[in-house]
């Protein structure tokens, strides 16, 4: 993982610069299962994007750029633009409309933690929101610049914190600048043989500020573990302070401060600094593919593995739908496919479904790993698809969001959501989510396909992905709120939790009162009111949606 | 595990009723080294005890009994003496002594969360503190009934919420009352081929509430996770509201508020109940015995061990004095300890350090973690004992207090202390701790020997135990916290954390501060102030030793 190039930056209306084409054959899926809108929605250029002025006075701008240079406070439009909004479904829809309702007054981008408890004092003093800005990927509106009951927001870009730092190599621990994105930090510390892997499907872009604040998970974070299991230490600048979460490998000193930091999503401070566990340069890296007669059977065989402590690394288990249309989505004709349809039609595993098992470490580990991961998958019936199969899906780990803008171009909706529960809870969650999403997707008159997987495997449970398409409404925006809307409140009512890796930001709050009780609630704000007292970070996420976007002013 | 018989309860003065005299190997040792008084200090009878009349009046006794029945409010002295102190060597000296300086007005033992509730509301209503109380085994002062600024203090005994409820066997999970202690656990939950597994020194006597409440950590922690790591979820009844963790396997709905309430030491709320991940129980479970040339290759090969992903269960790696001490504090003139001496005498590893890993769980995966550890060690220069030596340290786990009481009664000054750091600091972290615990008794007048072990190991660094003994000062107490304070700084000025699994009470609290900086301690305080309004919650504990005993009333 020596070789990571640092990819393009994010174009503004979409994910990344990489043409990733549809498949003839899953169009022809896509064609005959929900239907291709004949004229999709247009997406329009930057120059028709329209804008609110940016509510930022002379003389704030002079204060801003007193602590971060004029060089480091950009009201441009394409700067407001970039930072206008998170990668959901709906920020799509609304970037590729080009009618922007909220946009910040300025990006502001701070070189160190110094100038960040400048900026929020500044910030606190003239009752501006800040928004903490990293890649930029949230998916649940984390980023959304709202300005809460304050008189502007910014954005404040944490780009220039990227720094790596105090590398230790004998306890394999660095301390990783907030604004680092995935492939630096792998390229930087791949010199002194050490790696981070941390590996979301947003990689190329997300930050390390962004991970910790938003409890991310990565591909391999079954074994590797999340990324709230990786800050061992974290510094976060908030208006009242400067909390320092020291990191000790473990302490029983009270209350684990960093677990209240890890989540805060920007609403508590600016995280700053991350002391990260690393590990060892793996020397070996394998996955391999295999199919299971079904989904239950997958399950069974992962929650063995999960609870013998000998989860793979890698623990992916799609249902029979996504295996259907994986399978659809990847054939470029090359035959592949084709192939592998003949080889599981003569195993009777035509209808099955893919498990995708990947490890790394030293050889002896590796091997031994996936020795057991194989034993389990043919104790419930499934057959190898070897390595070609693991590595087709690694190769593709990241085309999640680059296949979504090619999607968006021909008017499918197509979005994510994803949710944990216990092992015994696992099948009625699914077929609760499926069907809250089916149905509320065929009372908008669109059907949908909706396809999940099993990402991260517990002990006690797992989380399970899931991806939704249908052909866009009219109104595609109020078509997939509610559609969300059934999907949250079947996960809510079957006691799972609302996101297992994507976060609250905005989509979720409104459910984080059945999250966390109102007791816990009540703690919520008791913190926010201590660290935060005058409210201005980034107002309405996490807790309260009181304010959706920033009121017209006059 | 399945026959853990339940112990007879503590003695009122000190540990379980077991006989453990000292050997004759050991008592020659002390007495060379260190100095045995010719007069150690007597031991009083309960009768001799002096305590202060109950601040009790007949209304507050007539509304806690009304809340859980008569029965269950006890004022008598030997109930008011039993919840008076937790076991460190401080709580040993001073009921020994029988002059003691606080003892409970009334233990009062509720049966539910609602009487907990109800409880709650009497003693907020008028001014009672409350000490919530589970084995009281605490080594830090956890349960001092102290009053605060209270008209009085009550126990608050959680033994009557023992119940087992919930079991998911495919999950493997289970809700544990807070009451439960460790051999009641396993009995019940060994029944449906389930175990906890988390077995600390203080595994018979202390309970479930305990060890989410102090973050405990157990002998086989190292594989089977600390205990903040197997409490999925749990119920904490606080005077403002009951916070309910839900038990998911991950979460990344906003921060993590079960890690707010792990390590709460009561000051928040009353934890009642855990969800608790739990383990098939294993099919097997083996401990073997190595000796390593000296402490730094022991820690090189736990290290190796850790950082890939395998170290055993149970790691434990003993430095040069504790090995010499514990082998003479085992030589019961057996010959086990001689022909042991002998072998390691013609291997040159005379004068090493003990080694004891264990593994738990099915034979394939102890097989392949042992082999590891083997090699890892042998690498290392270390000589394999077999598993003779494992079975003599498992069957020696928890003589470690009731050897305490027989050297009290000798006249031997023996207390712990425990602290983690990272891997590149832990040689220096050893050395400053023992030279700060032998110079401070040193200067009291009493040589002192100081052995450690790595208990516990992580990717990034291990934990070390400390063990001290020395000759009885004409003040004891004085003695030991001149030494205690002079560990604690050097603790805290190597960067270590103050305490990796005993938690803080009284006796860390001094150095919470440096722990998690002023700004964390405003946001501990705030979140108090949420959850308990009127401050009735254990006083003094955790942030403020504003007042060590309740001022004495006229």
């Amino acid at each position: 993982m020596s070789t990571w190039a640092p990819p393009p930056p994010l174009r503004w209306w979409g994910w990344g610069e990489r043409e990733t084409p549809l498949s003839d054959a899953f169009l022809g899926l896509l064609s005959g299962e929900v239907g291709l809108p004949a004229d999709p929605p247009r997406r329009v250029g930057l120059d028709e994007v329209t804008l609110l002025r940016p509510h930022l006075s002379a003389g704030l701008r002079t204060r801003l750029a007193a602590v971060v240079g004029e060089d480091h406070v950009d009201a441009s439009k394409e700067a407001r633009v970039r930072h206008a909004a998170g990668r959901s479904y709906i920020d799509l829809l609304t970037l590729r409309s080009g009618r922007l309702t909220a946009a910040p007054d300025a990006v502001v981008s701070p070189a160190s933690e110094t100038e960040i408890i400048e900026l929020l004092r500044v910030c606190a003093d003239t009752s501006i929101a800040v928004v903490p800005f990293g890649g930029g990927t949230s998916v649940v509106g984390g980023v959304a610049p709202l300005s809460g009951d304050h008189r502007g927001v910014i954005s404040l870009d944490l780009h220039r914190l990227d720094s790596i730092s105090g590398i230790d190599i004998v306890s394999a621990t660095a301390r990783l600048g907030a604004g680092l994105r995935g492939p630096a930090v792998e390229r930087r510390l791949a010199a002194h043989g050490l790696a981070l892997d941390h590996i979301p499907q947003s990689f190329e872009y997300a930050t390390i500020g962004g991970y910790a604040a938003t409890r991310s998970a990565g591909q391999a974070s079954t074994g590797v573990g999340r990324f709230d299991e990786l800050a061992l230490g974290l510094r976060c600048v908030a208006p009242a302070g400067v909390v320092v979460a020291a990191p000790h490998p473990a302490s029983a000193a009270g209350p684990e401060l960093r677990e209240l930091l890890l989540g805060s999503e920007g609403t508590l401070g600016v995280i700053t600094e991350v002391t990260a566990q690393l590990r060892r340069l793996p020397a070996r890296r394998r996955y391999e593919g295999f199919v299971v007669p079904d989904f239950a059977a997958g399950v069974d065989a992962l929650r063995s593995l999960g609870q013998a402590g000998m989860a793979p690394d890698v623990c992916r288990l799609s249902d029979e739908e996504e295996t259907r249309i994986s399978l659809a989505a990847s054939d470029h004709g090359g035959g592949t496919s084709r192939a592998l349809d003949a080889y599981l039609r003569a195993r009777r595993r035509r209808d099955g479904c893919l498990v995708i098992v990947g490890a790394e470490g030293d050889g002896a580990s590796v091997g031994f790993r996936l020795r057991r991961a194989a034993e389990a998958l043919r104790d419930h019936g499934g057959v190898a698809l070897g390595r070609v199969a693991g590595s087709a899906w690694r190769h593709s780990r990241f085309s999640g969001p680059y296949l979504r803008d090619a999607l968006l171009d021909a008017g499918v909706m197509v979005e994510t959501l994803e949710t944990a529960t216990t092992w015994s809870g696992l099948m009625t969650l699914r077929h609760r989510v499926v069907d809250a999403l089916v149905g509320a997707l065929a009372g908008s008159g669109t059907p949908a396909r909706v396809g999940c997987h099993v990402s991260h495997v517990y002990p006690s449970g797992a989380s399970l992905y899931v991806t939704v398409m249908a052909r866009m409404a009219a109104d595609p925006a109020e078509q997939w709120l509610r559609a969300k809307r059934a999907a949250s409140e079947a996960i809510v009512a079957a006691g799972a939790t609302i996101t297992h890796h994507h976060g609250v930001g905005l989509d979720h709050a409104p459910w984080m009162g059945a999250e966390v009780g109102d007791t816990g609630v009540a703690i919520l704000r008791a913190v926010k009111q201590q660290l935060d007292p005058a409210g201005i970070m980034n107002p309405g996420k996490l807790l309260a949606v009181e304010q959706r976007v920033r009121a017209r002013r006059a």
